[in-house]
């Protein structure tokens, strides 16, 4: 319980790093706790005093009838997916939606929201036609439909997918692309996933000793297929049919997808048919061709899977401007493909000092976590960054770091922090700082 | 890490409770451990040994492209919401679109599937124009559009919703309509929501010490209002904006509404404008006529708030036959408006005998827990029942025990164990038992 009789404060004790990040306590459930108001008396947010009201037209008649599938309001129609061809030839052309996070709140995706990259678009399949076969070296290969694997044991978990490409055109020079939280963090997003332990059905075929990967294939037409080590396949791994509480969605896999979570996205592989017990993987293209990464000496790393600790903010960014002086709210999203975001720092001085943003609470592991502290902006040019760590201690790292370490022709797993500019009349674009 | 050479197990050891309710722990991750497979030397779920594959046609072509906004497949358009007008006169009408639990799975519902109930319809609010109020005993009366709620500081968090009117029907005889889920759990749904604690907003107006009461009033045609204590409005009580990641929908409070977590449904005042801080409710119809609790005296409780401890069995329900004998999933939800729940205890002999089920991570204050038990049908005629607890030591309570405490005259705040009957042949409805 709060005292009511508390207001808002902006008293220096409360400062924790430069440049006007506040104490995360003010955040804190009941929340605006100390001392006096702003010296104005008013609001040190962006409200207005009460000078008037009318009656809106649509409290004048009944509304609209209920909907048996709700939508969003028509007013929020330009909240959609963008997309982005890869520039590269038809043959491996990766066709790419992406999840406006930077009009979004929360850890929760929505479904028709949640990023795609498709590498031979979507097929329509008929649910009842479809069907997951394992095979290979095991002893007794068997096939389920969708119907049949609904009475198996489930699981439901959050997690985070995200596209090793993710961030990628930050590898490279400046270019205003990259004002666009779109094209650098849309293929991220957060879900909670309903399916089979992927454990289960392999034990029930038996699988051999010598085992060492599952090769899994999807039943679109290019038959996308991806190596699945087989201490992952006997993990946390799952065979998905539920997204978000229904069904998947067709460009997200239905009627069944691979989830393994934390690992590349493409690991995942959507409308999966077969998966074949080997003990080599199938160096399909891939794994050759695609999802490698190049290293200073011309070498490339292959099956380089886990996903690494990275966050960003996604508000204040782009598609916000600071119109005056005054209180925001610095929030964003952390994550890690090896377990639970520990902590995450936020800096509003380009990296000079930092203060620890509060984590909402679930914090799951290999899910999104949303952070957020308070930040009095006093008009000054600033740099926004934030800085994840997950709780094997790996800590997110400089560009200059990331640069150093993984060099100019990487394209894939970029994940260093990431800096937004705030100039003196609060319009917003990012930098490499 | 499972030993993959282990198989399905069913030992007799591995029963938990009478009538083949089975162990839980066969069900954590890395799931079946243990001994031999079953007699058959096949599964015992319900897969097919592979006979052979074809090559379907959407293998053939490349498929369709990426949608802006992902819509569910053509084959799951029959999962949507039912509507079902409550038998009042026209002036009280509530008209309810009810959430299909029984088709869905996980804790998340999609918010287009989130259930509904209106009394005056669906407003089309213009955002730029809608405004909240925050007046009455305060020292200083302030207003927010939504952008400007969009620079405070936001919570997120997951938590349900249930009407008091749910399941309502089984304070009666038997009727046809219990068997479907529908018609007697429709009314529960499960979100993240993310949105500006209430107690920010009142702090910055300055609550006097004498109030006791917000009442919160929707821009709806017909100005729903509610009485929210004061205690709760200063407590985790927010004004959300989002739902499941996006703006909320129209028919879920466009663009901003109460969201009181734990307490019966229309209190979370959709499309608020208007918090009039108080000493005394308001006593509007939705306090008086409706939602309120006739005893069996004759008088009734008002203000009873906190919704009960619940669960229900989701599957098997009236949606699924057991085409033959074998293992099934036992699955369910369970929630409090207290608080987190702490057990859920599932029966396959009607009550004789219970057996503790796994509740799913992350368990929530609030907020829907999913459960589930493996279960082995002999194909012998069967009563399935769930009975929640939560941290507070409340106990669902039988249907015997809540008519003698409450009598017939009641129509909220039904919350008894629910059984579904298995015949011989496979069919479920549901019971009173």
């Amino acid at each position: 319980m709060t005292d009511s009789k508390k207001t808002l404060v902006v008293d220096p004790l409360d400062l924790a790093a430069g440049n006007g990040l506040m104490n995360r306590r003010l955040f804190l459930n009941s929340a605006l706790v100390g001392g006096a108001t702003l010296a104005t008396g008013g609001s040190a947010f962006a409200q207005e005093a009460i000078v008037g009201e009318g009656q809106e037209e649509w409290t004048l008649m009944p509304g609209d009838d209920l909907p048996e599938y709700g939508d969003v309001s028509r007013y929020e129609k330009g909240r959609v997916k963008r997309f982005v061809s890869e520039p590269v030839g038809l043959a491996t052309a990766a066709l790419g939606a992406r999840t406006p996070l930077h009009m979004l709140h929360g850890t929760i995706t929505p479904s028709g929201l949640h990023f795609e990259v498709t590498h031979h678009g979507i097929p329509d399949i008929d649910p009842d036609r479809h069907q997951l076969v394992i095979h290979g070296m095991v002893k007794q290969p068997f096939k389920w439909g969708v119907e049949q694997l609904e009475n198996y044991p489930t699981v439901s978990r959050q997690y985070f997918l995200e596209c090793s490409g993710n961030t990628r055109v930050n590898w490279a020079e400046p270019k205003p692309d990259q004002n666009f939280m779109y094209m650098t963090h849309g293929l991220v997003s957060g879900s909670e996933w309903t399916g089979v332990p992927l454990s289960t059905l392999l034990d029930e075929c038996g699988v051999s000793p010598d085992a060492k990967w599952v090769i899994a294939e999807g039943g679109d037409s290019g038959s996308l297929a991806r190596s699945i080590p087989i201490d992952k396949a006997l993990d946390d791994t799952m065979v998905a049919i539920y997204q978000n509480g229904e069904r998947l969605r067709p460009s997200q896999g239905y009627p069944m997808r691979i989830l393994a979570p934390g690992f590349e996205g493409n690991i995942s592989v959507k409308w999966v048919r077969s998966l074949h017990v080997t003990d080599q993987p199938v160096m399909s293209r891939f794994e050759t061709s695609k999802y490698t990464d190049k290293l200073h000496d011309g070498k490339s790393l292959q099956f380089s899977l886990e996903m690494d600790v990275k966050s960003v903010i996604t508000r204040p960014s782009n598609a916000v401007s600071l119109e005056k002086k005054g209180m925001y709210e610095i929030t964003g999203l952390a994550w890690s493909g090896r377990g639970k975001v520990a902590k995450v720092e936020v800096s509003a001085d380009g990296g000079r000092t930092w203060a620890d943003a509060v984590l909402e609470p679930p914090i799951q592991s290999k899910m999104l976590t949303r952070f957020r502290i308070p930040w009095m902006w006093e008009g000054r040019p600033s740099i926004l960054q934030s800085r994840a760590t997950d709780e094997f201690g790996r800590v997110q790292p400089s560009r200059a770091a990331l640069m150093a370490a993984r060099g100019k022709q990487a394209y894939y797993h970029y994940h260093a922090i990431h800096s937004w500019s705030v100039n003196a009349r609060g319009a917003i674009r990012h930098v490499y700082a």
